[in-house]
């Protein structure tokens, strides 16, 4: 996650937004990627009350800056970048793919305020609301559905935004087997095959290669070959127990 | 947009699913990046039913497969993915970020199906499904606000599976089993723990999860895992002798 102060200079802004799950859905993400700054521009008012009042609306939601047009909304900031599904219009502005696009404003956060519009979800931004864009930006969906969800477009560029910062990387690291303890494992595996009737004493010296490989494509951890050499240990028993 | 035949072997798996707007967003998510094949297992049926009949629910919802139970869901799959917010619950499986976990799945892709698994909106995956994934991917959101509405966290997670134009053409040196071959061993594993008093009946379902996690960390190929199940076979038959 980028340093707090940089997030908060990043403003998402809502243009002309008329469904008040969507207007809840935007901040929701906004919250899981650590932004806190909305400014909505002329929403459908019902929506906004609505978006306001529900349960579990955020403090985000309480506090998103309402304005009546967007040169007031994107007046302090020194970027300002449109996202658009861009169907049939004609292009008036760079494009950027969304990923080229976010390193840009990345880069632009570091010391300036940056506006991004996301425009209603019948027709997106209007000309109007594009002409305050310095460029646009792209989420590469497929030709044939372009148009996203406003809640999941909001996501997903924030997520593109946000997802170069440094954050714990839980992946367990099991410390491996060591060789000894994976041939005890084959020891005692070889054990039950010959008990069960699996390999007969004729085949078995042949067999014993072949399980070694068997058992080392495995790659067992420390931890579960212990558990895998008291799982054979016990059938090795339990096999046996007619023997004697 | 990679091609076709690889998002093709993607599965969406949305477990226990209870509102319809969810289902249709996740539907709707998966068209826009080109994804097609939607499994849903034990949704709250009227959820269920109420998404398919919504006004503009997609082919891709009107062909969505229907399963009781996870094991079935992914049985034709040979990773499978599950997705976390990663409350309170305790680590049992390794946890890689999105943008790792999604590379490890496009690699998969290029020849064998994958699933990715979401939970429900309250509780994400209950431990059971969990212990059919082989590891969990988590989307990088901040600490204060984890949890991402459904529809919003496929859009991010598929975004980042489709974002690169190319996908790698890795093939694998040896094919990996499908989870339905995995859990036939599974099944033989606890049948065979149970018949050599390993597992005592007791003690019996609780270490369900445990062995199911326990198998899938040996990441068999198809062709060992065709050995296994022989071998585990002659054992259960071995250690149940003494019963008849």
């Amino acid at each position: 996650m980028p340093v707090l102060t940089e997030l908060d200079r990043l403003h998402v802004v809502l243009v002309a937004t008329r469904n008040p799950l969507n207007i809840g859905a935007a901040a929701r993400a906004m919250s899981n990627f650590g932004l806190s700054r909305l400014r909505v521009v002329n929403p459908y008012q019902v929506a906004f009350r609505e978006a306001r009042s529900a349960v579990g609306a955020s403090a985000l939601l309480a506090s998103a800056e309402e304005y009546k047009n967007v040169a007031e909304a994107v007046s302090d900031c020194t970027l300002v970048v449109g996202t658009t599904a861009l169907g049939h219009r004609e292009l008036q502005h760079p494009l950027r793919r969304l990923e080229y696009g976010a390193r840009l404003i990345r880069k632009r956060l570091a010391s300036n305020r940056v506006a991004l519009l996301f425009g209603s979800e019948k027709v997106g931004l209007s000309n109007e609301a594009l002409s305050h864009c310095h460029w646009l930006m792209r989420i590469p969906t497929c030709q044939e559905h372009i148009s996203m969800n406003l809640g999941q477009a909001v996501a997903v560029c924030l997520y593109e935004l946000v997802r170069h910062a440094k954050l714990p990387h839980q992946v367990l690291k099991q410390e491996p087997a060591t060789a000894g303890e994976v041939e005890r494992i084959t020891g005692a595996l070889l054990e039950a095959l010959r008990l069960s009737g699996y390999l007969n004493p004729g085949s078995a010296a042949s067999a014993e290669g072949k399980v070694r490989r068997l058992v080392r494509r495995l790659s067992l951890s420390a931890r579960d070959s212990e558990v895998w050499l008291g799982i054979l240990r016990q059938i090795v028993w339990k096999c046996g127990q007619g023997k004697r």
